[in-house]
Parts: C-alpha cells; sequence; structure tokens
C-alpha cells in the first residue's frame, strides 16, 4: 500500500511535483504538493496543487480549463520529488504556452522557444 | 544576457533542477542548485548541482563517472525552476537505475518499474 504521509515532505509540509506529458514526454511544468494534494490527485485523477501564494489547493486547470488527468504518479528513490504523467488539455503554462520552460539560455543569452499559443 | 542572480531563489538559496536526457525525454532525476553551482553548470557544460546533505558542490558522477553532459539549459516562467537537457553517462540515480522516478503508484500500490543496471 502507498501511504502519502511516507513522502518526505519539506519544513513547510511540501513536496515538488514535476508534470510530464503522455506520448511527447515533454515536461510541462514543476509545482507543490502537501500531503492531502497528494491524495486528491490520487483520488480524483485530476491533479492537484498546493498554491503556495493562495494557500490553497491549485485543481490544475480549474478556472482555465486546462486540466491535467492523471495517467501515471510516481515517486523518486529519496521519496522527496514526484512525477506525474499527464493528459494536457491545453497550454500547461499561464502565459498560454505548452510548456513553462520556454526560454533557454544559450551562449550566455536568453532565448525564447515557444510562443504563446493563440485564443 | 543571462545573469544567474535574476534567478528566484528560495530561502535557502536554492533553486530546484530537474535533469532530462536528450533524445529519450526520460526524466532522470530532481536536485539543487544555488547560484554558484548554476554558473558552474554553464561554464564547465558539466552539470553541478548542490548537495544539502554535505553543503557542498555536487559535480554529477565526479565519483561514480555517471556524469551529465550539458545539452540544454532552461529556466521556467516564474524563474523558480530549471530544466536541464542532458547526455548521461551511466545510471543517473544512485541506485543504479536509470531514472530515479522508478516507483510508480498505481490501484494504491507502489510497482517497481525498473530493477538496477548490472555491474
Amino acid at each position: 500500500m502507498f501511504d502519502p504521509a511516507s513522502l518526505c515532505f519539506d519544513d513547510k509540509g511540501l513536496i515538488p511535483c514535476i508534470a510530464q506529458e503522455e506520448g511527447t514526454g515533454a515536461v510541462l511544468m514543476m509545482a507543490w504538493m502537501n500531503e492531502a494534494a497528494v491524495r486528491k490527485t490520487l483520488e480524483t485523477r485530476r491533479v492537484t496543487y498546493w498554491s503556495r501564494s493562495r494557500a490553497a489547493f491549485w485543481v490544475k486547470g480549474e478556472t482555465s480549463g486546462h486540466v491535467q488527468e492523471l495517467v501515471d504518479f510516481r515517486v523518486d528513490c529519496d521519496r522527496d520529488c514526484l512525477l506525474v504523467i499527464v493528459r494536457q488539455t491545453g497550454p500547461a503554462c499561464h502565459t498560454n504556452r505548452k510548456s513553462c520552460f520556454y526560454t533557454a539560455v544559450r551562449e550566455g543569452a536568453e532565448v525564447e522557444l515557444a510562443r504563446p499559443v493563440e485564443g
């Protein structure tokens, strides 16, 4: 049995969670979960983070519609980081880009790899 | 120009960094960098983390030989998470598995997805 309490949360009760898109393998974003968000994610299959700024559950896509359906839930060797494989509706990034990691550093300069999706 | 000081480090001066394998897209591990580790990684093209337990630079693979050659360096929209695309020599995980995320949670149980590599 998997017990969410067996994860290693930091001194704020949080654990980082990486979201990766099923199929493409694209790394979409990283956000945080607390123990309750882990439970909600596993129960609802709708990826739910903990918003540090709002100090509230953040059901990804609840307002934007850009939801993440949980495909697989992974724990790392140290139990202090999570990886969720997701079916992403729309862009994952709040800038309307597919991934939050659209800025590369190349030869000392920042390069924008993707533009916001239209609409 | 990219200035590592422009990143958002946490209250311990650290930023999480996800390592993804070039080509396969496999998420290998997540570890932490401080500003100096970011600079070293970009200068040496050898991925260098900050070991929180040892409070020292952690040039990945320095003792194991399982080095990570930097292919691309990415910053997320909030500038508080990094993604490095790497050419990984040998397994990335200290358990001798390719990825640290070898445990899945399925129907409430933990499932081991990969065995340690021989040798």
